[in-house]
């Protein structure tokens, strides 16, 4: 399939600033193409997603491995209007979120191998980082898995992590008991636009080869350079306090981001769910 | 395409012990059936995985999506011999490993974020739990999308986490700098059997409507049952410590595995590589 090849060089090359060497013969290729051209969605048909549809991505988002077999992640699926409101209403800068049919929450769940510790008699002498860690890490497995499913039907998605900002709010929203929180959550509809390409660091500075090699930042100058060319920037951020800037790029957008706290009660939060941290 | 709908249903109704409805009519039902019936496998053919391929890959799995755009995930790639034996060295209870033509590591690196800002001459007042937590979800997102490319093409796939008990050792092996861990390894390589597909907990427990609901332990003693029809134990985990049991299920399973301390010093290890968990 030439074409398919070709569709996935072009998606890669404006995604890495690369060309990539692509054998049409592989297998899968339909399946390539997607994941390469994975475009962010935020804008939604006014079309239901089919509660026979929603079990068939959580089943297969839930196919996915899982640590040690150990299962740590749920799927929380919000379908009622006020509370997709209610949801929105806490994240003002993304008023689309309103139009999703479907908005999905990925809970990192410790509490059911507690609960079964218990149930079985057995100590548990492992209530500190890696629990925590591991049921985190499921739960994202099981987010990219749904978000490859949905993609793979037609659907559109965003991950929506700033969620994280409102965990508390949320938690009590949902009802959450300890050791139990929400590590992202996601919008979910059938697209009502095509989406873009994100170009990405150079894959030279995110792949490495045998050991972790540091590249320097002429690296990610030449990235801003190359997104720029793109995907300019359409404002500067919080420019009454940084002021203006001639060349606006990705790095000084992060660094800005990251200028000011952001989420700093978030291990406050975790514990108060009663997760050990130590 | 009924007969890819069958399939999928046969897959799920192993996995889930529910019969789920599927639209023969849906689109991507063939990446829908690799989702829904993705197995481990820890057998590979002697062929190795070209260059070219593996940078496919990794390109595809980088262009998954990535919080606030950040972009703290990063891909090592160990394909010399002698490394991917000294890995298999620490894990002696995965001689298959030494068999892989590829071990990945997938690495949280916070370290890109923090260099940026002080490039930026910007100040950085986020050196606390969310750094950690982002960056981990981040590389657990890209070796997710990793492994979908991956069976896609057909190659099989055996995410490796009990890296996470050798953190420093590997740590060291490969060079990772302050602010960057690994989340987890992966085998990869050409299947040399068909693998199985592990029967997992009911929707009903692991999928939540609108809010969360706890179920009781009927739920897991289902689960248990269900799944030692299909797949039972071989053997049972330290009988010398807790006995024989006649009916050995996955909860008894996983209590076991988790009454004796695994990864204590794991957050230790993620300290001294600079992290705040405050």
């Amino acid at each position: 399939m030439p074409d398919l090849a070709s569709a996935i060089q072009a998606a890669l090359a404006e995604r890495f600033g690369e060309r990539l060497e692509i054998d049409s013969e592989l297998q899968g290729l339909d399946e390539i193409a997607r994941i390469a051209g994975h475009r962010v969605h935020r804008r939604y048909l006014p079309r239901d997603i089919s509660p026979h549809l929603m079990r068939l991505l959580c089943a297969c988002a839930l196919s996915a491995p899982s640590k040690s077999d150990l299962q740590q992640a749920d799927i929380l699926v919000v379908r009622k209007k006020e509370k997709i409101h209610a949801i929105a209403d806490l994240l003002p800068d993304m008023p689309w979120l309103r139009e999703a049919p479907v908005f999905l929450f990925f809970l990192a769940n410790a509490r059911r191998l507690v609960k079964i510790s218990t149930m079985r008699r057995k100590p548990f002498p492992n209530d500190h980082l890696d629990l925590f860690f591991n049921a985190t890490i499921d739960a994202a497995i099981v987010l990219t898995t749904l978000l490859r499913a949905a993609e793979a039907v037609g659907l559109g998605c965003c991950p929506i992590s700033v969620i994280r900002d409102h965990a508390a709010t949320i938690s009590k929203m949902l009802a959450l008991p300890e050791k139990v929180i929400p590590i992202a959550g996601m919008c979910l509809g059938w697209p009502a636009e095509e989406g873009g390409i994100t170009p990405r660091l150079s894959l030279n500075t995110t792949v490495h080869q045998e050991r972790f090699v540091e590249k320097d930042f002429s690296e990610i100058d030449a990235y801003d350079r190359r997104r720029a060319a793109i995907r300019p920037y359409r404002n500067q951020r919080d420019p009454e306090h940084f002021g203006h800037q001639e060349f606006y790029g990705w790095s000084e957008d992060k660094a800005r981001q990251y200028a000011v706290p952001l989420r700093a009660d978030f291990g406050a939060f975790v514990r108060a769910k009663a997760f050990n941290l130590d």
